[in-house]
């Protein structure tokens, strides 16, 4: 293999300066359409290399990462966070973080603020609205690295870091099935986001192979705060059959539900089988404490801010452009030990 | 009061363009030394506010808010956070945010990540270390406010925003008093920071108002996670003399502590009553629910923005440089209430 394509190359073809190839090949305003069609045209000729190119010609390098949540109230969201920040402080990055709220506006105000601070790469979570990547472009063209993590979209020159969320999913479902549950509900965020119609798939999958009934009826959508979780809760309680099982998408959310119902004289888990997701540490300070889906958020944050080093550092194989799956466990806690307590009674009863 | 003197008035008077003029306030490297020394003089001279003059002059506005946490893996920032979007969101502005993880070093590249993404002002709540602010000088004095907040350290130009720390921690620990606590234990973090050094004090000024002994070995001082959380409650546990009352500096420890205890077959609040510190949901969470001391924390972060909104439409007057107090209020629940449990029992000894 021959040595690689410069700008000074395109430029001794092309008859121009560097500047002008350079600025051509960046959509500079300052130079005009032909000129920019000319050189795209000849670089495209030599086999000039865009990415190393845009990744050479950068502005310079501020050793900065920006990162976009959705919120940043949540134990999850910190855990990711505090792994991003280990590998970034290894690395000699420091970090930025904004908040989207849930919103594409504001998603969009933050990618401009990203871009005017010159981030060296970005990081994003989606929003609840998220529904198309155009505030990302800028990124983009210009070869500065985005990876989505958590809350992902597909995009040709993104990676993804995610968890199995289906199969999180259907492992804490057929979790309540095997204690007896029978008449499960779910209660989940914004279908919109992979991680919520992911595990909703787990939850209907679960269902179906252990030949019980799929019923549309059964999901609560909400935002998964506390305070959706006392309503949810209260909406439950209304119901002329109650649910015997419960899975709901965040900790917050269920550990609210419990306490609702708890409040009621609904006993969990020996009437309702309860599980959260995340495994917060709100899931030991809850009595019972909440059986949940160990999300590895630190390894997360880690990992993603080490895959954008890599990128930086001119290392795309293996990286760009592909999904990494991270390991997650179901932690199994007395609120959703129906079997266990079912137990207990029979021990009590039983003479000494 | 005549008109405000601006760079062209010097530029008149000193016989250079009003361009050579501002670079030569500015420190710009392209004036010669003398040049700037003659200009500082004359503008000194004439009057000339430096302030106004920077805040004029400073680099465009970005609409960039930058804000230092020393952590954000808590529910108290998470609403300091959420007010200040909200505030920001109002006024137009965009935050970002970086941590300093309780170090003076990372707060320091913060500084310096934030200057160089140009932001409009910056807010920040100290890291443990921090013990000088030259950090900040470079945006002072080219007149970017800098806000503290929650904690604070004294600057001549900067405005801080806190509550009453001190009489905070007096109500708590009178309120044990009250409960007829007599030997009651404080846990801490690191004194250094406003926020525990005058907790500190209101505890100790509450013991001596109430004739009861101030002792340092009854003091632990701690990073206030939950790992501390449990090492304090063991700590407490090998004690010849169990503490009748418990005064711990956030609830995240506190509920630590409680759990820890409980475990070890101590009743709370009959054996120890227990109040922690900021009102974080999980006081609702815990069995016994936390008393804890209500931390406007929403209501901080919504007024430091405006608060810098205002410096940055050359608003002063009656901000800059003042100390602004928010209200606490001490919320009363099960696990300091050892009259009320003292009452129960006696009621269930008592004949129907």
């Amino acid at each position: 293999m021959g040595k690689d394509i410069t700008i000074y190359d395109i430029a001794k073809e092309v008859g121009l300066s560097p500047t002008t190839i350079s600025r051509a090949l960046n959509d500079h305003p300052a130079v005009n359409l032909k000129t920019k069609q000319r050189v795209s045209e000849v670089a495209g000729q030599m086999g000039y290399r865009t990415n190393l190119f845009a990744s050479n010609l950068r502005r310079q390098h501020t050793h900065t990462i920006g990162v976009i949540v959705p919120r940043l109230n949540s134990p999850f969201m910190s855990t990711v966070i505090s792994g991003m920040e280990k590998a970034a402080t290894e690395g000699g990055y420091n970090l930025i973080i904004s908040q989207s709220l849930e919103t594409l506006q504001k998603e969009q105000a933050n990618a401009k603020t990203m871009f005017d601070s010159r981030v060296d790469g970005l990081l994003v979570s989606l929003s609840y609205e998220t529904d198309d990547l155009h505030h990302f472009e800028p990124f983009i063209s210009r070869g500065i690295p985005v990876i989505f993590y958590d809350r992902v979209a597909e995009h040709e020159q993104c990676t993804s870091i995610v968890i199995d969320n289906l199969q999180a999913a259907y492992k804490a479902t057929s979790h309540l099935v095997e204690q007896g549950c029978t008449n499960i509900m779910h209660i989940t965020g914004n279908l919109k986001r992979n991680v919520y119609s992911d595990r909703l798939k787990g939850y209907k999958y679960a269902l179906i192979d252990n030949n019980l009934p799929y019923n549309e009826q059964n999901i609560i959508v909400n935002n998964l705060s506390e305070e959706a979780g006392e309503e949810a809760a209260q909406q439950i309680l209304k119901m002329k059959k109650l649910p015997d099982g419960l899975f709901v998408s965040n900790d917050t959310c269920a550990v609210s539900c419990v306490k609702t119902l708890k409040q009621a004289g609904i006993s969990v888990p020996a009437d309702v089988a309860v599980i959260g997701f995340n495994n917060d540490p709100i899931c030991r300070v809850i009595e019972p404490n909440l059986t949940s889906v160990n999300y590895p958020g630190s390894e997360m944050g880690e990992l993603a801010v080490k895959a954008l080093i890599l990128r930086l550092n001119g290392s795309t194989e293996g990286i760009a452009s592909n999904t990494i799956n991270l390991r997650s466990e179901l932690i199994i806690r007395e609120s959703s030990l129906k079997s266990k307590v079912a137990g207990k009674k029979w021990g009590q009863l039983a003479p000494k």
